[in-house]
């Protein structure tokens, strides 16, 4: 299944609009490029709807926020939505600031989300803005490894629940969930965290991925292991080179740019929870 | 004629004024330091005109325009108009919103280009502005190939005898026209299109090649050529390596970072018409 | 010294804060991960002293400067000086633009800075504004070479009695000087002027540098020669290779990313003035 919806990207070319920050959206161009996507980045609000109704998904990232995009990410989202198009989030910083975390709040009340894709602790920014004032649960790890993983798993799915969105929760070891079903994935490689923007990338790929018809859970947890999978080629092949990080960022794009449904079922390390 | 532009452009080093988009921005900046240019990037209104006047070219890009910097474009346009140095225009996406369309269109009307670059369907758009009411010419192709190159380039020298400015389409096969003679260019390599950038990198290229004082028709199908070639050259730079997407966008790089007046003689594929 | 600052930073991984350009964030971004440190960037003005609360170090480059932005540098250096976190000013382009130059008036006088970076003709403007109405002085020279390396580490630490921050000026030759004392770094290829981004990637690496608590000036001194020193690396390699500005650019990242104390000891070219 997971390898099919590679292969479909691949054959669908799907148009992903991002609303996105100007650190790594070169990166994003690019790597949805490499999976098999098209990319449109246009953030102006006079044009952001008739740009989202031209695409297969929306991708909006608050990596450098400000007011004027804000107001556009809300405008593009509900339009999305009034399109049923998904709409994917990556709440960059969420917690860092009261504007981020504010403009996370404001939008999941505005928009609905297909799914969110985060680090823990901006996944729990995220928690706590979705409908309790409980604040942020108190079984939620700081870091999700082997001990708290199925902690990590409820509440992922708890979310899930809360939001209507597939959640995606990546580190060392990533968790995609849904309310009742959740996938936990093992590929990936640490020295994607020495380069900005894998997970700005990753998220890019998910709009990619979900803008094909595919259930967005298995679509998610697909772009998941693709872009993990990715990580693991580039990182031999850097070392194999002898490279450093300026070319582990060429090689994961190399990656992902010959990333098939072969190289997929090969290598994805994904059990059903 | 065209090999001695391409070294020209080195031995003279235009500075290139770029009102552009943030996605391509660092590679257009790269490109143009390759090529033998220095990029300068300005958008505020209040310096753009300073900007514009100690630069040798202006480019103009709409990638990611808004109300800010679209405002900046016709301020330095105009200056860049008055002080008789060239201006190019990148019509990034026009037709996919009616914000880029009009854009366009208040552009063409404020501004006078030496050279309008884009691909045929952002081209279309521009024509339906060009002061008729007819909009798109219906000879004109949606893919310009060996069947409708006839029509295209007649298109084309229509649109440049209207609007006064070198046209180029790019694609397949790339036209460059003025009103009364056009080049045809057969370099280029398909995964061109793979990466993001390359079109907004050509036309940072003419804006280098144009601000050296040579013949704009000329001096545009020169950066057309050395583009195309640069294309050629990294593909099979690319292939001999096994490499991806991520390896061609910097062999591109390279390849015109070596590019001379020898190599563009033995690789152009040029015939005037 | 310079070697353990080098390790330190690896080791203590200082958070930069950077209010910067569009064009060359994504390298910096990049460099300042393969250095050791971790990049925040964030320029809306509701958010910008939160952010800078939770860094090690502020580094403010006014590349791509608008009036937004320039309101939001001014808030978080002040906020920086409140908090005592080192403040680093790359003043890109100042002298070409008026926008550019006032800009940088306006913030010596609203924020100390502990660094100040730029070529010689940005830091000849830092001058002018630097307290007195006698514009630029007449000893300092337009390119530093062996002629007049004397007279522009005068003007250096001049200048760095005026203002308080320790000035590098980096050029073929890089001068790293505070009020009473200067280091005169010779580390560094030629190729680094021919990709984008050198100088801002210099800028965030001070940041890093300067944000682990050791003595400023060789701080500076360390991040200066850390970057030249990788770029005669990349230079190296990318001949080897066979490369052009697009290899090197990337073998200039992966140098950083190996740097250590032992590398930086064997190839520092540095002397005391």
């Amino acid at each position: 299944m997971f390898s099919g919806i590679v292969e479909s990207v691949r054959g669908k070319g799907p148009l992903v609009h991002n609303i996105t920050n100007y650190v790594t959206v070169n990166d994003c161009a690019n790597i949805l490029l490499a999976c098999g996507g098209s990319p449109i980045m246009a953030d102006d609000i006079s044009e952001v709807e008739e740009i989202t109704s031209i695409c297969n998904a929306l991708v909006i990232n608050i990596g450098t926020l400000n007011e004027r995009t804000v107001a556009s990410m809300i405008r593009a989202g509900q339009k999305a939505n009034a399109l049923s198009r998904p709409v994917i989030l990556d709440p960059v910083g969420a917690g860092a600031s009261t504007l981020r975390t504010e403009t996370v709040f404001k939008l999941l009340e505005a928009v609905d989300f297909a799914v969110i894709r985060g680090n823990i602790s901006e996944i729990k920014t995220v928690y706590a803005g979705s409908g309790t004032t409980q604040g942020v649960d108190a079984n939620a790890a700081d870091a999700v490894d082997g001990s708290n993983l199925d902690s990590t798993i409820s509440f992922a799915k708890e979310l899930s629940s809360r939001t209507g969105a597939v959640i995606a929760i990546t580190g060392a070891i990533d968790i995609v969930a849904s309310a009742d079903k959740a996938y936990v994935i093992r590929n990936g490689h640490p020295t994607m965290s020495r380069i900005t923007g894998t997970g700005c990338m990753l998220t890019a790929v998910i709009g990619a991925f979900c803008g094909i018809g595919e259930p967005v859970l298995e679509a998610t947890a697909a772009a998941v292991a693709a872009m993990g999978l990715s990580g693991e080629q580039a990182a031999r092949k850097t070392e194999a080179l002898g490279g450093g990080t300026g070319s582990f960022r060429r090689e994961l794009i190399d990656a992902m740019s010959r990333m098939n449904g072969t190289i997929l079922k090969e290598g994805i390390l994904i059990e059903g929870r």
